[in-house]
């Protein structure tokens, strides 16, 4: 295969972008080299401390601590190699035109060095990396480093997100409708900074935490009838999936609604949408959605709430039917939650209390089993009429 | 919403066939109680004694063994109550064109009945069903009974399997052509005997354990190059890939290669393809494709092998750097596989061997961290070539 001979025209322009920053980014550490100065790296700390919460722009931030990784420094001396060797690999694989993955690079960078240990002169060994968390987090470095995100070098990952609505896009060579996907949907591709937003004719956007109910709400049409785009991310949302809700809320001012479980895991992923998250807090400039909206399933529509004024949406004989007791371990990550800046507004505090007093959950699915109209024709669309839902 | 306004002209005939079947099938038990006689069921024994290998037409299926599940039986009156009670559901949810899926179905059907004890006459209480797994059971009693599979009730579920090539089909009331997806893929809806072929220009099936890889294949277009249709099943395949893949092999008479990791839950991948799963022999006759054919990664693709006269595909250097070494548990499963009659090929015999005296595995990564264009270019295209597969 001759070098881009398949590869789209986005591809190409894509790639000698990212080749260009790094080149550029690099530059200075090769100048070093060849010049005789120690070579060194300076990039912003990944750590918990530097991880700051920005209250105004709602969104999780690194700050602005730096570290120094140099050659020269045998605490560092291992992870600047590391450093290097992962931003040559990946220079090498732009150039030749391939699309590796986070897995892969682990595999493309493994070896082992030999070397001759002093004084004694005997062969020591020593391996690259061992385990894919350290060629991950190696990988971190060189994105904040560069400040080009993995998807921009052309790093490609496995993708859960789907998408269905009356939306029309580029990507690659192709045009796609995404209202004619029959009774499938349209995979989100890894890299959706490639896309381009063609035509549009919706309202609103929708993200169903669970592929099955969206599979519903699709089946019955919800998304032609409520002019909405509807979106999965199938469990935690994947970088892909977060990048396209976003895209969608900024640049076409379309209102972003998640619905997951009612139980700390569903909150969690509403907040990894909306602020981030904890541990990939650098992508969160990009990533993170500020204004998604959490439209439920909430404790007080199963409970109703007197303080808000609010009916619940089950009887007593569906509550008893369909609420699940919470675990120990839910009941532990609430009580994080509770504590996290984010979730401390009065409204959060609310439900998050309501749980923890009742100590149940309730599944999406179980709004489904009550009737798959009473989640699409009433639930949803009364929801967002009257405003209910947590900003 | 009225009914059906929004469901597809395929669905709604769908619906008729399988509202029609259900009626039939469970008339005589209606008949039974209206007339007096105690009614009763007679469905296929789902148990591994009855589950056989029919080494001829290379499927795991169902016996002939039969069981009688009577409402006047003591020991079988709370199931033979469920299964009424689910093929209800199930016949109000088609008439209401709903589309529910199981886990909504379980929580469509649970509740708790009251009773008066007897000769006490003090309340009793008995639940539905307690778990999923109940409910579930039920349902697939069901598909047996009746020989409709859920898919063809409309029960809808999670769906991991995506699909590109230069195919057009047509799905609910549109035409989709898998030519024309982009950087992203078309996510195969759970209904697949819905889709229609409309077009295809191809000449082989390539089905991918690994999502990721799929991605890069899909980017570096190997589809487009080698006229394939590439298919992921995203780790264990779930019901609606197996199908589309069986009906790609079976309607279209293209010839269907696998590839996944070289360790014994790759190969047991490769098998719920080819013959079927164990758990769910029933859906085999449907769902399995027997002429799916094992392309790798073999353990004589990373060793070579004197008897077969290959040569490995990998260096000794890369072998020390890709691969894993086994875990009790792999071994413990390599030997369970080759009991299994569907492995007790000389050729399988030679793999299995091979990986529990190496106790050693590979993951298809690995093959693209040694290049794209290798996997893409060399390996995939020359095993196709020469017939390096296990059939």
């Amino acid at each position: 295969m001759t070098n881009d001979s398949y590869s789209s025209k986005i591809d190409i322009r894509a790639r000698e972008r990212a080749l260009k920053i790094l080149y550029e980014k690099f530059y200075d550490v090769l100048k070093d080299v060849s010049e005789g100065r120690p070579p060194k790296l300076v990039i912003k700390k990944r750590t918990l401390g530097n991880t700051i919460y920005d209250a105004e722009r709602k969104l999780l931030l690194l700050g602005d601590a730096t570290f120094e990784r140099s050659l020269l420094d045998l605490r560092e001396a291992r992870k600047f190699m590391q450093t290097l060797l992962m931003a040559g690999i990946i220079y090498e694989a732009l150039s030749n035109g391939e699309y590796p993955t986070i897995r892969d690079l682990y595999y493309r960078g493994k070896h082992t060095i030999r070397y001759r240990k002093l004084p004694t002169k005997s062969i020591g060994e020593e391996n690259t990396w061992e385990e894919q968390a350290e060629s991950d987090s190696v990988l971190r470095d060189i994105e904040v480093f560069s400040n080009v995100l993995r998807e921009e070098m052309l790093i490609l990952s496995k993708e859960k997100g789907k998408v269905v609505g009356d939306l029309k896009i580029r990507s690659g060579d192709d045009i796609i409708d995404l209202s004619k996907m029959g009774h499938g949907a349209y995979s989100i591709e890894p890299t959706p900074d490639l896309i381009d937003f063609v035509e549009v004719n919706a309202e609103l956007v929708l993200v169903i935490e669970k592929d099955a109910v969206f599979q519903q709400l699709h089946r019955i049409g919800f998304w032609k009838k409520y002019r909405a785009i509807l979106i999965t991310s199938a469990g935690q949302p994947d970088r892909a999936t977060r990048r396209f809700v976003r895209r969608l809320n900024e640049e076409l001012g379309l209102p972003v609604y998640v619905i997951s479980d009612s139980d700390p895991y569903g909150y969690y992923i509403y907040s990894v949408f909306k602020t981030g998250s904890i541990t990939l807090s650098y992508e969160s400039e990009r990533l993170a959605t500020p204004h998604a909206r959490f439209l439920g399933v909430m404790m007080t529509d199963i409970f109703g709430s007197t303080k808000l004024g609010k009916k619940p949406y089950l009887t007593e004989e569906e509550r008893r039917n369909f609420i699940i007791r919470a675990k120990e371990r839910d009941i532990k990550r609430a009580r994080e939650l509770k504590e996290y800046p984010w979730f401390k507004s009065e409204r959060w505090q609310i439900e998050l209390n309501e749980f923890l007093d009742r100590k149940v959950k309730l599944e999406i699915e179980a709004l489904a089993g009550k009737g798959l109209k009473f989640l699409a024709d009433k639930y949803v669309p009364e929801k967002i009429e009257v405003g209910d839902w947590i900003e």
